[in-house]
């Protein structure tokens, strides 16, 4: 059906944006709240299920639209009561990702969610955990976030935090919030409580959208005693579980699976069902004020090794640069012409990182003698950081220190980015088969 | 102890290497077979249990080192009968992994086996399972590999495929495993039998080596009846399982684990225990002559994006290249920049190809603004192909196609690399937690 003609039997019924209805077409009946639509959905009509869920409707054929009540309209207005003075007031700060625009990440600038009534419209249940204060400081994809804008955000969330809010929320677009997480991770000091990323893999108008899931585990979150930078999303495909990540420690790793995100190299924090469960070893929050400290050295790359690289083409994606992660292979390791190539830029004053592109597990460069002729070529152990991680850290730490003092902190822990000792059993178990 | 006093002691109780002794030492008693001792090894005797592990013992005290028999190396003598005619027969190609340098991958030339005896003499189970005729072509690091060595590796197998041999094991350092095994996929076609490559992720000296296990169960899948090329290592940590990894599917995940190798987008092939467990879905070995189309177009770079990439950067790595594969973020993304200089680059001629740093998952380029501007700028989707698969497969496609055929045969699955739908369920569950 056309939009347009959506738009007028909506407007027939007196039907908006937040009221309850009830939707017959091809032979099904659908009851809930109806959402606002947006440019990109392939559906007519998307309306909030009374399980909670979205569903996108498409009609394409007879259709009656019937109003149910202004209910949730009502409801809405009194729970979106901004100062409850029983409950934790949380910043939602939107940066682009599928819910602070309140709808799909895709539409970008269409519907930013600029006001709490707008987030409540898509999930009024946040307000049975917290005060919500909304605000979108822009509206970007994850690809085309920088570190200009990590900055930005660290800097909007240690506001936030010494102006009266309990926690933070930043919603984001997944694709980047890996390296985002870990930047904020090493910009935030002090923290004076929960810092949250969160996003969907899932468009809001499909069934199966972890939007809705993820904000409200991410309320409960940032109303906890948290004192660190965390991810959290879907821990598992289909319950109603969701994982908190060290901002460190986590990746995407999977194109589109609700539960893309995985703890690399050591457990999750905690996880969320009804209510929040934090493991024994996560940073309570402190007092005091928060602080920002947002300098960085962005004049870095990352690259991983491939049988076929050259020291040519090494040379030319390092040229000019301050420091580069180098994502070896296994232990972390080289072929012996970029071994060679290593040794003339870390000559020069280049601060070279080596980790490993297994992903899991720990460079040692100490075991065979290609690790040992890096480690005399001056490359600096990245322990069991991930190269992401290990990318952003040098930013971080290449614009606060000099000299000797580099290779000392890219080596020291500072925001839970290096394990102390293995974690043997932090690596996801393969299926053993039955005969 | 210091090494000519622990070959001085040998001597005088007139033990050579395979003849199975006594060391008490330190309280402890050990019995079993001598094998090679080695430049590396931290150990100052190294024998091989009864139960089939190997032990290295470090003699700082006083010890009694007794022969308890030739047997070994009698039974030795009679298992390396080299052409038992009830048995297959299998090559091995050593290429310096762990398994066909004798001992350890790390002591490179110092001990390469050139001969079924030496092989018989680590592992003589293997002649339980077949006659082995093992050659060394060369003496590489995994992190030396180059393209060139792939040719080499395929030639030699196919060679060997087509004088007799009822299938092959290549033996190669883990690190670029899995680079080899997609090259192998490519290059060999009409495979008139198995093609396993393996390796050993701890050395033959520890006795959590995993080189014994991997060789056995290599052995065991050359004399099946398959027509792929395989990887074939530990599939869990500490059971005697093996898996049967597709050579396309494969990817190193972990630094250390014996279990370091995952299928990535697809499930094994099948697994080793006692014997071969082929799953549904895999290749049948064929008749007739098996053929190493080897040439190679390397003119091509791999690229991780990340955060922080500008054009300039950018350009520089791809300058003068025929092809380039990008490991986008999450679907197949880069920024708004990298998109403009990717449009450049293929406007000019270059292949530009977009896997996803994910690992896991496909790319699709349909779903977000981004997406559908990296595909008008005339980027071919990787599909579910791993980044490290899609170099492989350019480099092969680009020696072998021109102009739109190009395209087509990157969208087109060769060998396994591009499964027809997604397999939700080949992605690790994580745990679900108990509250």
């Amino acid at each position: 059906m056309r939009k347009d003609e959506v738009k007028k039997l909506l407007k027939e019924a007196s039907i908006e944006e937040g009221d309850f209805i009830e939707i017959r077409t091809g032979g099904k009946t659908y009851r809930g709240m109806l959402l606002p639509s947006h440019a990109f959905s392939q559906s007519d009509i998307i309306i909030k299920l009374e399980n909670g869920y979205n569903v996108g409707i498409v009609i394409d054929g007879p259709v009656s639209i019937k109003l149910i009540g202004k209910k949730s309209r009502a409801e809405r207005g009194s729970r979106s009561t901004p100062h409850n003075g029983k409950k934790p007031t949380v910043s939602l700060i939107g940066t682009g990702g599928t819910i602070a625009s309140r709808i799909d990440y895709a539409t970008g600038a269409v519907h930013p969610a600029s006001t709490s009534e707008e987030i409540a419209l898509s999930v009024p249940e946040i307000f049975d955990i917290c005060n919500l204060n909304a605000k979108v400081i822009f509206q970007k994809f994850g690809e085309d976030i920088a570190p200009s804008d990590w900055a930005k955000i660290a800097e909007e969330t240690a506001k936030e935090l010494n102006s009266g809010a309990d926690g933070v929320i930043i919603s984001h677009g997944t694709d980047t919030m890996s390296y985002t997480s870990a930047a904020l991770s090493f910009m935030l000091k002090n923290l004076n409580g929960p810092v949250v990323l969160t996003g969907s893999q899932r468009s809001s108008d499909r069934p199966s959208s972890d939007a809705f899931q993820n904000l409200l585990a991410s309320a409960r979150v940032a109303t906890s005693d948290l004192g660190e930078v965390a991810v959290v999303m879907h821990g598992t495909p289909s319950s109603g579980q969701c994982h908190i990540y060290r901002g460190t420690k986590v990746r995407k790793m999977h194109s589109s699976r609700r539960d893309a995100f995985r703890s690399i190299n050591g457990h999750p924090l905690g996880f969320v069902d009804s209510r929040v469960h934090l493991f024994r070893g996560y940073r309570r929050k402190g007092n005091g004020e928060a602080i920002a400290d947002t300098l960085l050295n962005t004049n870095v790359s990352l690259l991983y090794y491939y049988p076929n690289l050259d020291s040519d083409t090494f040379l030319r994606m390092v040229e000019g640069k301050e420091g580069v992660v180098i994502a070896g292979t296994g232990l972390g390791h080289v072929s012996n012409e970029i071994v060679k190539a290593i040794k003339e830029v870390a000559g020069e004053g280049t601060t070279v990182v080596m980790t490993t592109q297994c992903i899991w597990g720990r460079v040692n460069m100490n075991v065979y003698a290609t690790g040992r002729r890096l480690i005399e070529a001056g490359v600096i152990s990245g322990e069991d950081m991930l190269p992401e991680t290990a990318l952003v850290k040098l930013m971080w730490v290449l614009a606060h220190f000099e000299g000797d003092e580099i290779k000392k902190m890219m080596g020291k822990n500072i925001a839970g980015e290096i394990s102390e000792r293995m974690l043997y059993d932090a690596y996801p178990e393969q299926k053993k088969y039955m005969a």
